[in-house]
């Protein structure tokens, strides 16, 4: 399986995905699902990936070209208007790379082949924006009613998000809520796994503002892990007990 | 959908279960998931189930041989030697409901008349025993390695419980735990709703120790579900910021 999360802040984008890649629980592995392009002071554009590996694969490397000589490619989301139309490309190539996939395998059915994205970025001028591109080649924008979105394992960390969102929080805090989205998610799904992949975008700042691999061995991961354990466990002390007489007297009851 | 747990503790069982059962989102329904049977000072024995809801209630229905006039019933569980045996009755019920429904109906599959369900109770003289019974009739046992079941919508919920399980905690604390895994579980799934059902088995009591419907007039129930956001974002603050200064020199990187 996979987790990605892309969140919209007042003051930027913060994108977070693990790592692991798995063909049954016998067979893992560890390949990036977290892209970016930037011509600095002009746009970035990154992109998360969920679903089926040859296929976001596939969807990435016909996106930068990589069929021509290194010379003669030309990176069509760098070339895209807005960002609106970044993310119609994006879903046009995803759509098309899953139905060809799926009528050169006779019976196979388009959903082995199917894959979900995440688009986020800047372009001068505009506004940042922030995508959820479907498998059929649609897809839906983020606003601050819905403020961010998970693709992937998204059911064990939405919790905490839907909690600890705040549209004005900082950047170090919007990090410090998707490493427990995350933890939540690597404690309950095996399939989800470290290393996680950071990047925050700054709005207007037009190229990556923070990049990062975290590992097992990031101190602040751990330190966070760790320490939320203890910090619910405080939290769940703070709230009144149950009682078992004053049930019984409920006027609810 | 549905969410029902049954959590295995040192002094005994708690079950909790939603009642919102749907057919298609605008078709929903206030339905029992929680059924239980007890002699008291001999024997009590609970279900909970989660899945098409024409197989539950047929499974209840059967064990309480509805079929027959109510002089010439016998509660099959309440004649079982061992709770091994009230598992092995509930999973062959279950099964044999299962595959004649999918055998009369041609092409529609077993899924579509799936169900699962969670058996709890406790027999004289012997140890409160916790069992999940799958849709082919098979079933697992709980124990202190994995002391608590889920069924239905599981995900959104499970992280709280997993942090918050203690074996010898108090009811009432399990309850508030249950309380808020159902809390995270309802704001994310409108398949799953209030009111909810609990049911305190206390260890060697045979009988109910304290039942409840929970709806949503209930005080404690919105004392908790309004205290937890406040408590969360307390902990949330309590854990150190992250910084991207700290991290470039961290040397994990």
């Amino acid at each position: 399986m996979t987790y990605c999360v892309g969140m919209m802040l007042d003051r930027g984008l913060v994108l977070m995905s693990d790592t692991r890649t798995n063909s049954g629980v016998d067979n893992i592995s560890v390949f990036r699902k977290m892209f970016h392009w930037s011509v600095p002071g002009e746009r970035i554009v990154a992109v998360l990936t969920a679903g089926n590996l040859a296929t976001t694969q596939s969807v990435v490397s016909q996106l930068e070209e990589r069929n021509k000589a290194p010379s003669e490619r030309q990176n069509s989301l760098l070339e895209a208007p807005t960002m609106f139309q970044v993310a119609t490309v994006v879903g046009d190539v995803l759509r098309d790379t899953i139905a060809s996939r799926a009528s050169n395998n006779g019976q196979a059915a388009a959903s082995t082949f199917s894959a979900s994205m995440i688009v986020a970025g800047q372009i001068e001028g505009m506004e940042p924006r922030l995508f959820l591109v479907y498998p059929e080649g649609n897809f839906i924008e983020a606003s601050f009613d819905t403020p961010f979105f998970q693709i992937g394992e998204t059911k064990y960390g939405r919790p905490i998000l839907i909690r600890g969102y705040d549209r004005d929080m900082s950047f170090e805090s919007a990090v410090k809520l998707l490493m427990l989205s995350f933890d939540s998610t690597l404690k309950a799904n095996l399939s989800v796994g470290l290393p996680l992949d950071l990047l925050v975008i700054e709005r207007d700042g037009l190229e990556p503002l923070h990049e990062r691999r975290i590992d097992g061995g990031n101190r602040y991961f751990q330190t966070v892990s760790a320490g939320w354990g203890e910090a619910l466990k405080k939290a769940f002390l703070s709230l009144p007990e149950y009682a078992f007489d004053e049930q019984a007297r409920s006027p609810s009851q």
